[in-house]
Formats: C-alpha cells, sequence, structure tokens
C-alpha cells in the first residue's frame, strides 16, 4: 500500500554512471524522502529501469512529479509518473465465466486493490444481477458474427467516455481486434490465459494441457498485443495434476490459478510495478 | 522400497466389471498377500490401468508371476509382471554436463535408486575420470558428423551386450534416431528436457524462455520417441525466475530442476509405477 | 464428481490377508461396478485403509449400502457408508473476516461444492446482509463474556433442529468449547487456522510469524478438537514472504491461502476422501 | 557473480531523509559505478537497510573500500564492506549423512559457489575417503561423552589457524556449545535444520512431522545462535507428503530440500546478501 503523498516513477533508458544518485539526489535536493529505490540493469543490452517511490509535501506534489519527470528525461530516462494515491479507473470484461469477476471486485472492496471499478462490460447478460448487486453499472454490447467491430467501436467509446485506463479481460471469450489494442495505446489491457504460456496459446487449453499428458497446468497474466497470447507476461504459476484429473478437474483447478494470478497482475499494474520493454516485463515487486 | 519377495504387475485393457474382484481375488486364491493395489480408470476411454504388488512365497515367485500374467490376459489385459527386488540393469548417457550424472550416482549410492549402473556411456571424454572415480565402466563412443549411425550402432551392440533395459539420457547432447529408439522398443529410454514441455521444446530452452520473459522455468523427464521432445510426459516441475535472472542464473536454476525431475522420474520407473497409454503416462505414486 | 447410483465406504481396522479381495469380491457378486478403490496399510501399525466407490441399482442402493457395511464389520473394519449423491448439510460459523465466506459460498454456487449451506451462523451482525444477499438465512447468536456456555447451547439446538451435519469455522474467532466439540461427536467441525500447524498455534499467528521472521507463511485446515489448534490435519499450504512484507501483507497473502486450503478440506470431506484415525488423516484424493 | 573488481557494502541504521541520495553520490563521485542497490526500510522499527555493489578502479579499491566504510559510519549506519572478488574461507562440518556434503562440494566444483573450502571437520571417519577423492583436507575431531568441550577447543584452534570466516554445518549431528558460538562471534554458522521452523525444532524432526501428521515437511537454513534452532533464518522450503508416506520416505523426501536449501543459503551469504537484525535476516536476492 502507498502512503499518502507519495510520487511513483518508472524509468528506464540508456544505462550510465551515476543515475542512481542523480534521480536520488534530486529527489532530496526537492525536499523528498525516499520510501523505496529499486533498480535493474540488463546488463546484455545495457538499459537501467528504477522504480522510486517518495514522500513529497501534498501542496507540491503535482509540480514536483512534473519537475522530476523533465529532469530524468535530461538524463535519456522514458519516465511514467504518478500520484500513488489516484486511483486508477478500471473496466472488468467479462462473458459468462465468473470466477474472476467476483474474485476482482471482492479484493477490491476489501481495500486489496486501489482503483476505481467504473464498468463491467459484457457480451453477455449472465452477470448483469450479479453486477449490479454489487452496485457495479453493466454495459451489455452483444458481439455477433459480422457485428464485432460495431461492438468494439461501441466498447472504446464508453472506455473513452468512462476516462478508463486499465481494462481488464476476466475471462472475456472474444479476441480483440488490432485495431481495438491499438487504439488503446494508453490504456493498458490485461489479460488472463488459462495456460502456461507460451505452452497451449489460442483455444482449449485445458484440453489441450489434457490431451499433452503434462503434469501441471498454469495460467498466464499478460498484457494483451495484437498477437493472439504472445503480449509481455506480467505474471504466471502453476498447479500440480496427475493422470486421475479429467478435463472438467483441469477447469476447476485452473479457477484458483486464474484467479491469483490475474489479481496478482492487476495489484502490481495497479501500484505501478511493472515496466514494459520490448515483449518483456520488469516487475518491481 | 519394496519388501522382498513381492511381484508388481501393471496391467491396462478395456474396462469391464468385475476386474478389480478378479485380480485381487486370483490373489489371494493363490495364498498371495496384497500390500498396494491402485486403480484408475480412463472415463472417455473407457480403459482400466492398474497397478498391484503381493508378497509370493519365495519358493513359488517366479511361477506366480507367470500364472498371474497368463491370468489377467485371460481378462483382456496387457500386463507387465515384476519380481520387486530384481534390479534393473541401466546405462547413463552422458556428454559434458555433470550434475544429473553426479545426482544420480549418489542416489544410487544411498540406495535411493534400486538398479544396477552398468555402464556410463559419452560422446566425451570429460566424465571419464569421474566415473572411473566411482568404480564404474565408461564406454567413449564419439559422434562426428556422418559418424552418428555407425555411433549408434556401437551403442546398440554395448547395451544388447550389457543387457541394458534402461537408458537414462542425463543431459546427453545427441539426438537419438528413430531407428536407434525403434531397436530400442524394449528398453525405455528416459529423457530429462531442460523446459515445461510443451514449451521450448528444442534447443537452447533456458535462451528460449529468457527471450519469451516467462516468470518459471521449468524441466520435464519423459519417455524418448521418434518425434523430439514429444514422448509421454513422466514429471515436471518449475521454479520462479524474475527480470533479474539472465540466461546463466536460468541455466543454474535449471539444474536443481533438472536432477530433481530426472531423479524423480527414474525411481518411479524402476519401481514399475509408471505406465505408457498412447502418448500419456499414469503414474501410480 | 460422483455419478449418480453410486455408494461410497471408508473403511479400516486390523489388516490381514485378503481383505481387498473380500471387499471387492462382495460388490462383484451384488451387481455392483467399482469406480474407484484405494487403499492404505500403516506398516508399523498394521491397519487397512480402504476407499472404495461403486455404482448399484437405483433401487437397491439403500440396501446394498447397509448390507456392504455389515459385511466388512464382519472382517473386522470400522466401515462409514454413504450414498454418493446426497447432499451434506452444512452450516459456516464466521464472525466479521468475509473471505472464507465469500469463497466457500461462490463455490458452492458453482457446483464445485456437492452439500447444502442451510445456515450461516455468527456472532456479529457484519455478515448479515451478504448472507441474505445469497439467500441463505442467517442467524446471530453473540457471544459476550460470560455468554459464552448459553450462546453454545443456542447454537447446539439450531444445528440439531437443521440437522447440521458438517460445521465450518470460516475463521470463526471464537474457540469452541470442549463440551460443544463433544456434543458434535457425529457432526465434524473443520476448522481454518491461519498458520503452518503446529508452528504458530493459539493467537494471532501472522504477528508471531513476523516475529520469528520465516520466510514462508502457511494454512492449516483441520477437524477441531478440544485441544486449540491440534486437531487432525486435512491439508496445509504455504507461500513464500520476505523481509518487505509487513504484518498486514502477511495478512492479506494468507487471505488466499486460508480459501484454498480450507476449500480444499472442505470439498475432500464432502466427497468422503478423509478418515481420521489417531489424530491423522488418511486423505484419499 | 560478481564482476571483478566490485565493492559490495552492506549497511543498517536508523532511517533518515537523504541516504539513498548520500551512499550514492558518495560513490558517483568517487568515480564508482553502481551495478546494484536494494533498500529495506522496517517502517516500524524506523530502520533503514542497503545492500549497494559498484564498480571501483582495481588499484583504489581496497581504498575506497574502507573510504566508504567511515563515510557511511558518519551518517549512523553500520557497514561490513567486502571485496566482491575476495574468496571467503569456509570450513564444512559433517557427521554420517553425505548428501549436504557432496552437494556443497559439487556445487562449489561446478563454480557455483565463490568460496574456498579449506577444511572438512568430522566427529566420525565415515566421510575421510569421500574428502580425500574431492582433494579436501579432513579433520577427524572424536566427540565423546566428556570430551566435547576439548572437541571444540581443537576445532576452533583448527578455524583460528586456517583462517576461516565461514562454519556450515552440513547435517553435523552435534550441538555446538555456547561458548563454541560465542568464540565464533566474527565467524558465522550456517546450520541446516531438517523441518519448517518454529515446527519441530529439537531432536528427530522427520519423526515429529510423521506423529503430527502434517501434509507438508520442510527444511530451514539458518545462523546458529547459543538458543538451539533459534537463529536467524535465511532461507526455507517444504515438499507435500501423503498419509502414503512413512519416516524413511519423509527423510528422503527431506534429503533434496536440505540440500538446496542449505546451499541457497550458503550462496547468499558467500555473495554478502544476509544482514542479521533482531533475530530476523533481510535478504537481498
Amino acid at each position: 500500500m502507498s502512503t499518502p503523498n507519495t510520487i511513483v516513477a518508472l524509468l528506464h533508458g540508456p544505462d550510465r554512471a551515476g543515475l542512481v544518485a542523480k534521480t536520488s539526489g534530486w529527489i532530496y535536493e526537492n525536499g523528498g524522502n525516499i520510501l523505496h529505490a529499486d533498480q535493474h540493469r540488463d546488463m546484455a543490452a545495457e538499459i537501467f529501469f528504477q522504480r522510486i517511490e517518495w514522500t513529497a509535501a501534498p501542496s507540491g506534489l503535482a509540480a514536483d512529479a512534473s519537475l522530476f519527470k523533465r529532469f530524468a528525461e535530461t538524463l535519456g530516462m522514458t519516465v511514467r509518473v504518478a500520484d500513488a494515491a489516484r486511483r486508477t479507473k478500471v473496466a472488468i470484461f467479462v462473458s459468462k465465466f465468473d470466477h474472476c469477476f467476483h474474485d476482482l471486485i471482492l479484493r477490491w472492496k476489501s481495500g486489496d486493490h486501489a482503483c476505481d471499478i467504473v464498468a463491467i462490460v459484457s457480451n453477455h447478460r449472465d452477470l448483469e444481477a450479479a453486477a449490479k448487486g454489487y452496485g457495479l453499472p453493466y454495459h451489455y454490447i452483444p458481439v455477433a458474427a459480422g457485428t464485432k467491430a460495431a461492438a468494439e467501436t461501441k466498447q472504446l467509446e464508453l472506455l473513452d467516455q468512462l476516462g478508463i485506463e486499465l481494462v481488464i479481460m476476466a475471462r472475456y471469450m472474444q479476441v480483440l481486434s488490432a485495431d481495438f489494442l491499438a487504439k488503446c495505446a494508453n490504456r493498458p489491457v490485461i489479460n488472463i490465459h488459462h495456460s502456461f504460456l507460451p505452452a497451449f496459446a489460442g483455444g482449449r487449453p485445458y484440453q489441450q494441457a489434457h490431451e499433452r499428458g503434462v503434469k501441471l497446468i498454469g495460467a498466464t497474466a499478460h498484457y494483451a498485443t495484437p498477437v493472439l497470447d504472445d503480449g509481455p507476461i506480467i505474471q504466471q504459476d502453476v498447479v500440480r495434476v496427475t493422470h486421475r484429473h479429467g478435463v472438467n478437474d483441469l477447469v476447476r483447478k485452473g479457477r484458483d490459478l486464474e484467479k491469483i494470478v490475474l489479481a496478482q497482475a492487476v495489484r502490481w499494474h495497479l501500484e505501478h510495478r511493472v515496466l514494459v520493454y520490448g515483449n518483456k516485463t520488469v516487475v518491481f515487486d
């Protein structure tokens, strides 16, 4: 959890001497107190990564954030700066499966995920009553053969209108088009895939896993990109299965994995702990 | 560990009523005492699987084993029967990596693996001194471009001559030909692949894993078949990695995985716990 | 999941030759078809354990169950027999924490737990609205200094009246008295303790774990007995923590463990997979 | 692995603003390049912890290390500084069990543990031949009833004489006296205990675990202190067991845990990643 009046910056760029000293020096000189500072160097690529979190005077918080950004850019860094207390606006996309849906909402209600869930979007009506029971607006946007492009246009209008900053695909059973994702460039989309990627990408991964006879099944939370199931991986986990488990058992056991892996990825994203570069993530946990 | 004078039978065949009663009834009527009996049913395929272990009078052990086999075949079962105390003759194939090599030999010396290691076979001389230090015969059979077929012929002659019943590829860095494997039909070959198959089959799996940015790396022990890295999986495990781990760290962390996964698979095989059907295994652990 | 018209028997008693043959023979002769049969021998104690599941004609199911029980008792076995399709009547005890409460109810609603949840019992009003939202009767029985005995009497009357067969303490924050538990002799009570027992029994286990500086925290589901946190363990699991995690993080991370471990234990209990002997369990999973 | 010409500093002391800026600023001004810098704050205790690793000119390495130490002390920090390339002198204490012994030596030979193993010390002769096979000096110091104090005096003389900086108890089956440990104040002693501490401290932990019926067994690597099995925990891990596993199986399965947990703790210690405060560790991994 972030303390009030803290700023979080995520930066990366070409490595060079003195970067830690310079960013921490700037914060100290500007009256900030560093709470957390994590660095990483990709030795092969010679890239420097940093997540740094510091307290600032409440009055000067916005100004400090933008001054720091400008300063870090003079060091050649690509920078994202956030007021840690500001709550990200989230839309959850669902279809018929409800386990990730309930899980995300209950975690949010218990205070684990510091965000504002402002919309549930679905291509089915199945979870409408449950969403309303939680007091959440439900947007039913059906997708039929031939209407996908129109549906996506509607979805994008809604996301724009509500100022959505993060889309969570909580077992939403439609592939988002490259066009949709391109229009979400500044609005990350987190997906949960029910396999240990890159194994069993695409459809029916539990069926695929059962057929191959693997001894562990997995789940993968990743940022969605135009290439299906190929985006930067945020978190993965596995659970043991045996020959005694049929496909239905895999589905059941996988639900717990999906919930936990997706929730963990969402939490890290909301806390500004995930930095994407190339097709990988650096997770400062 | 098996108690002395015990017989182990592995059977599978079309499911039908009364199989458990009939096999256990036969053993009881013939004076045996069942120590372990595990069944599995593949409900979709309607196949029955059983591993059953019982004590017999020392004098009648061989006779009982062969009588039981004949009886179970009358039930439509495919049967393998073994004297549990008989030690399987094993050859270990190695190249230059020595971690699985030392691990298997030390487990064997400590009594974990009830087998006879009768040959170390290698395409390099690197581990010759170590093998001799353990008192084990070392067979250097180099493999060069164009000499592979000849080398495999030599290997097969050696395996035949020594009566080898199990080949363990302990990071042996040559792909065995389909021809070699066909000639090993009654002599299983266990391989350790350093990834969570089916992800990252083929060469340089740690490099592949690092490039994809996975958050867990794995190892897979499987029976070798003519299709590379595609045989029935016996055991798999994974370990967590982060962005901080370079390829070398993956290699280092993976070594522990490889050792444990391979040793577990070998142990199960030696204890007659693994039954292959189709491209999968039933492991009665 | 059990198929319709199946009987499950759990038996244990002094080991002797022919037990597998006799129980499976009886079932075969009586027209049953064995679906699953698992045995275990405690070699040191010379006790035989078995879980056996078979189909019977719908008409004869009750009769067969009671005949089998009588037969197995002639073999010296202690036997419990159940109609696999019969749903156990469950009461969930809660206080203020709601994570296990929601988790159990959502699993039940999704069909994972084949039981009837017929009462939520609580010493607080906090979860009343949520219970009613799920359509579940909520029994508020406050417990104050000096009123515990009276409250337990009320609870027992309620359990008797509703025919409750299993009590789940879903983070119910009162220690049940030895007297209460004695009166629940035929009505098991499953508790979730938020540590890896026997480490950190008693109060505030996360605080204790944090103070000791352990690198893994755990959760334990066990049958409640008069000795606090000492009953037969059904399931345990752990999750990694580091020096970066404060007590609040342990509490948060522990919630997922508690949910999964408790749900797993409840599932095994409902499927008649857990056999208690001495202070231990045999879990036929 | 540390790059050549790097310095590692571990510091901790009262938290205050500007510590990151000051230490990193000093290094930058003195021509160093920071490779890794990890910080931790114990918010409750208001203590700051840091591990910082930087390159220095080969010629000035020793001078820089000592200058930095003096500088950090002016900030109120307790500081340890090491030349990352300097190899720690290690003695391994063993009795009869050989699994951790072989494991540590093979890892060291493979380059995983950058130290000098200069002595094997044992109260038995069992591993003498194996040690000599590895080319390692073996010091047989028997311990009998009444001779323990004399034996410890001999051990301490040996450790002093050889300049030993780390003692590893690789299943050494004698409790070291408080007096011995006091005399090792500047020479840490790492012990592997074969349970998930604080559960099953003291003797025969696998027997204790079996009797309690736990579903996971563990191993714990910790610094030895005068209170038995109570020192700061460096690393722990667990593995699943079932009712099918007897005490001997627990012993066998535990061996892999013990090897891996001990090796990991030793590796972290050798890389100057472990900082002890109070009875806990901060592990900068």
